[in-house]
């Protein structure tokens, strides 16, 4: 199953289009999109016993979706989590994953412009994890049922504000409004096991105006979605509605010769297969006003 | 005016006791203590209309008191930002405040047990700055029309998580469950000058089993709580309920000869001239259980 964010609402995404859960609920599940992860068992459950075949559904253009997730009440993102990705930043792989967290301010849906925040705006293609059931000391092989869903990220960067100064600015400077698109809709992981795909595999990239700068797979994260729910759930509680960005391979801009970021006018589209796409476009500072 | 969490109820705290805010504005505002902020204006121009001389008002034990700020949309917190706290750590003054997160899951009220996460766990008394109205590219002379309130903090903080691996784990070490305490409750700024207080001049200290460990003043601030604001909202916007953790004085443990680290049975006491303090007890990781 799919589930997105449409003008705000709530809706399952069928192939007839989209259906708004809080009508076709008749109110049991709200408009909200985020308030529905603490129900997330009993909200599925609904979902799989609708009729989508006869169900009212609208289609809609993917530039009125906004975030899946659009208020996580944690934002936890994981550094340095791909081998070549490390290799090429110069660092070596940790022994624990490295977490920071990216704003929730910087929040936008899977679609439209992002005003470049500086001269040296980097990009980085993310796998993310929805929580959907609290989690708390959990282990691997358990962590897969305390997800709700998968979606793709961008985990926009200026690199001179993250990387200036004695403590490196990850959070600060992954945070300008519009730097965590996210989308364009939440995909169960028995829906991608049902495509026939391994949720523990999944190809991922993105390119710049067309031209391909990342390519990869999630069966190359160095800590993998159980492992970083059994590390992050050891350390304090996973709630509904929490978010985890699991990190970039290689390819990002800062570690190429020359040196390659956005500039106005760019097209950026990130793709992970059988989840989807995003697609940004970069416009001026100047022209936010 | 002061505003506190009284067992999860939004109250105005008075010589007399806890004034109930949703029976005394017989619903206008609600219970809940995060929902609050984005009617700040309203609802302090309401509390001071109230007659607290008579409205009934419950004594309380500072126990039941939960964190005045539950669920921050955005939780900043500033490093480095006194300079004999820099010098101690070894770390040049940077140019620009550095900014991590306490993750939500590590809020807490004012009193009560910490289970200590490691061996190394560490005390920092902080300001705490509560946003009250939208800030967005604000001058640090508008800056204080912004802030609903203060409060006291500490950073908890387990020095080998944060201080370990190629990337320093600061919001990871720093969010076990309980190392976050927020109180006892919010005072807003015309409070403070009205008791004679600067409050860009707060002195503010914690001890450890009653010896003084940690004594400073936010005058000696390096960003102060103007220039923060005006440093975060240049980034991206700063929301009513966001909270600001602006840094602590020197005196934490990890940079004492020897070090000194907090251990079972301990108790921490943290004050704020003109707020009030946070009183925590240590418990050990086994009796969690």
């Amino acid at each position: 199953m799919r589930f997105g964010n449409l003008d705000s609402r709530l809706v399952l995404v069928t192939d007839r289009g989209a259906v708004d859960v809080a009508t076709a609920s008749e109110g049991e599940f709200g408009p909200d999109p985020q308030e529905v992860f603490p129900r997330w068992e009993a909200f599925t459950a609904w979902a799989a016993a609708l009729d989508t075949a006869t169900v009212p559904a609208e289609p809609f253009e993917p530039e009125r979706l906004g975030a899946p997730v659009p208020r996580p009440g944690q934002l936890f993102a994981i550094g340095l989590n791909y081998r070549d990705h490390a290799a090429e930043s110069g660092v070596t792989v940790p022994d624990s994953p490295p977490v920071f967290t990216k704003f929730r301010g910087s929040i936008t849906g899977p679609c439209g412009p992002v005003v470049l925040a500086g001269e040296t705006v980097d990009w980085e293609v993310e796998l993310v994890v929805v929580i959907g059931r609290t989690a708390r000391h959990v282990t691997e092989a358990d962590a897969w049922s305390h997800v709700a869903g998968l979606t793709v990220g961008q985990d926009l960067s200026e690199r001179t504000v993250q990387l200036t100064g004695p403590v490196p600015q990850f959070s600060l400077g992954k945070s300008y409004p519009g730097f965590t698109p996210m989308g364009p809709w939440l995909v169960t992981v028995d829906e991608l096991v049902a495509a026939g795909l391994d949720p523990d595999a999944l190809d991922l990239g993105c390119s710049v105006n067309g031209e391909p700068v990342q390519k990869g797979t999630t069966a190359d994260l160095v800590f993998s979605v159980p492992a970083l729910i059994a590390a992050l759930s050891a350390v304090l509680p996973l709630e509904p509605g929490d978010v985890i960005f699991t990190g970039t391979p290689s390819g990002i801009g800062a570690a190429r010769v020359p040196q390659w970021f956005l500039r106005e006018g760019d097209r950026l589209v990130s793709t992970i297969a059988g989840i989807g796409e995003l697609q940004q476009h970069f416009v001026a500072a100047s022209k936010e006003k």
